[in-house]
């Protein structure tokens, strides 16, 4: 096990009925003249942005709404977004949505009081303040409402890029499962992807003697491996809701990934593809994910042969460890399908004569990514290649 | 699962060599006048009091000390702590030291702004205040790193009861495993047993579709159950004591058991016999925790029989769940006494006779205490008897 710092300083508020506790929290973290940041509608039409309203006025906090954060949040509307905090002289952004709405309020977070581009912070500069953010998600998926993350897409060439602080941790998180209950199939099951995906990107390390986290990165996805198919039948079933919604966070609060060397290389393959074709980006990682498991596979059998016993319940082949270890992915494959998941290029809509432009765009030239296996631009050209054929 | 709040903001700091980083992280979280309290000796001896001294003295933080704290932590000197605090104008306390010592440190620093006796909180009253406290970790078992709790010991009277406030949750905790390498076998092999008790008493709920929290107590668990035998047969193993601390501490943020009713029973019915025995709390549960699982077992035995097999690794008797439910408890004693732990009243040092004493100062009278079965006074004396008794 490495050394390593933890910190995850978020309350959460969790269950039935909590975001008509918006507005107490707020003032509880300091807030007076609040940013409300939501979406498209959504949080409109449910009637959720009134509720929350209300209890922000029953408290005496004033407000300034801005909408209109697309999934794959746009720079274009953060810039919006700084002005408008400088002009109303903001002090708190309480964003209503999910990971889109929860990563854009970030992004505005960190740029109201640097003098320079926010988007520095998303070329590698670590903020030295930011407004305080606080969320009533909507969705069980991004796990930014309890991560220092924020991943925003610049309109101009479509560069989907991160940042990373301490500072950006929401101050707390509302989380009302029932929010999540009429939530249509398929972005149901991207959540689920991108939640399981949290904890691959930690699981395959080489980081040895990692048990603990091991075991929690498992415990995560055999919750999820339980509770996703119960939702996708029954979208109203608030308890496999909730489950899923608190396994949406720990996966991604980094409990599970501490003193570990971690891989992040599907997600930043997958970024590309929903850069390009503005595809929900769980189903790109539905479609990205398995590609790259077949890819690294021979790199650790065992650890790969691990994952398919404890996670996806295959019989070790002792004799033939790979064999468990490609049933596992295969399992993976299957259990996306049956989610209603795209597994392969075509079922996403991208197309296999892209792979040089999206190889191109990932940037890294003659050198390479580092992970559990350090890819090459021709090693991430084969893995979009297997993802683009896959099959069950 | 239950509606919840979940907040555990402390900064965690865990590795190799980390306590020199205590002074830079006291001024970090603004101590600049503290306390230092620790308990009889071993920390002094080995050198780590002296090594936390330096890195205060280099960030020019002034320092008063305050050893003595004893295992089963008192009143007595909480009171010393409370008067030496106000007249020093302590702002911080750091606890050197494991459970004991940090529990002392809580109940200092929730005492030191309170006008009335610092013992209400132990009889249930809430703080509105507390002086800052942080820890520098050297046992894993309490948890207390990383919770909001405490457990005193009232000199006068052996009463020890417990208190819980957001308030006393550690600015910081600084934990590394090299320190736990020097611990004896039996100390250690109690300070294991206190951490799957803390698991224990969440698991064994009434709350239903608590999927992901199960999963995260069983990682837990499974850990435990891998790690130990190592470090009884290995004391220096670093890499099996880190992965015993990380879990101490997941065991007891309660991020393992939120959403969910809980059940304390059997640290209260222990509690007893430490307070009247004077001896380890963990030696202690060894003896108390499967007597209580034994006692409880009919009422819910699909539950205990998903313990046996997800935790013990018990194949599922379908005909007799029951057996399945008992085969877990067996196992669970067998591993206690393969880490040196004691599993009844004779091997603990307490006594048969005792008992009557014991649950008339568990103090319910005519009531009963609530949690997975609610107790009475007459239950609480059969679950002594069956503890007095075991045998494997």
């Amino acid at each position: 096990m490495d050394n390593f710092q933890f910190y995850s300083p978020t309350e959460f508020v969790f269950g039935k009925g909590t975001e008509n506790e918006a507005g107490r929290y707020v003032k509880k973290h300091g807030g007076s003249n609040v940013l409300l940041h939501f979406g498209e509608g959504s949080a409109v039409k449910s009637g959720l942005l009134d509720r929350v309203k209300s209890s922000l006025e029953e408290q005496g906090i004033t407000y300034t709404e801005l909408g209109g954060v697309k999934p794959n949040p746009r720079d274009t509307l953060v810039y919006e977004g700084i002005e408008l905090c400088r002009s109303k002289g903001i002090d708190f952004i309480l964003a209503v949505g999910g990971g889109s709405v929860i990563d854009s309020a970030k992004a505005i977070a960190m740029g109201v009081p640097y003098d320079g581009d926010f988007w520095d912070f998303y070329c590698g500069k670590s903020p030295e303040a930011a407004l305080p953010v606080a969320t009533v998600l909507t969705i069980a998926a991004a796990g930014s409402e309890g991560s220092g993350d924020s991943v925003i897409t610049k309109e101009e060439g479509g560069l989907k890029r991160g940042a990373g602080s301490d500072l950006i941790r929401p101050r707390f998180s509302i989380m009302d499962p029932e929010l999540t209950c009429t939530l249509p199939a398929y972005q149901t099951a991207c959540g689920a992807t991108d939640i399981m995906a949290h904890v691959f990107e930690r699981y395959f390390t080489n980081t040895t003697e990692v048990e603990i986290t091991d075991r929690l990165c498992e415990a995560v996805l055999l919750t999820m491996i339980k509770e996703t198919p119960r939702v996708i039948a029954d979208p109203g079933n608030y308890q496999a809701r909730a489950n899923i919604m608190w396994a949406g966070t720990v996966a991604h609060t980094n409990i599970v990934g501490v003193g570990r060397e971690q891989d992040w290389n599907s997600h930043g393959i997958e970024h590309e593809l929903s850069a390009l074709y503005d595809c929900a980006h769980g189903a790109g990682l539905a479609v990205i994910m398995p590609a790259w498991m077949e890819f690294v596979c021979s790199h650790n059998v065992l650890r790969m042969a691990q994952a398919a016993v404890r996670v996806w319940g295959c019989e070790m082949d002792f004799e033939r460890p790979e064999n468990t270890a490609r049933e596992g992915i295969a399992r993976f494959r299957r259990f996306l399908r049956s989610i209603g998941m795209p597994i392969n290029f075509a079922e996403l809509g991208a197309k296999e004569e892209d792979i040089p432009a999206l190889v191109e765009k990932f940037g890294i030239g003659d050198g390479r990514t580092g992970g559990f296996v350090e890819l090459s631009a021709e090693d991430i050209a084969k893995i979009y290649h297997i993802a683009a054929n896959a099959q069950i």
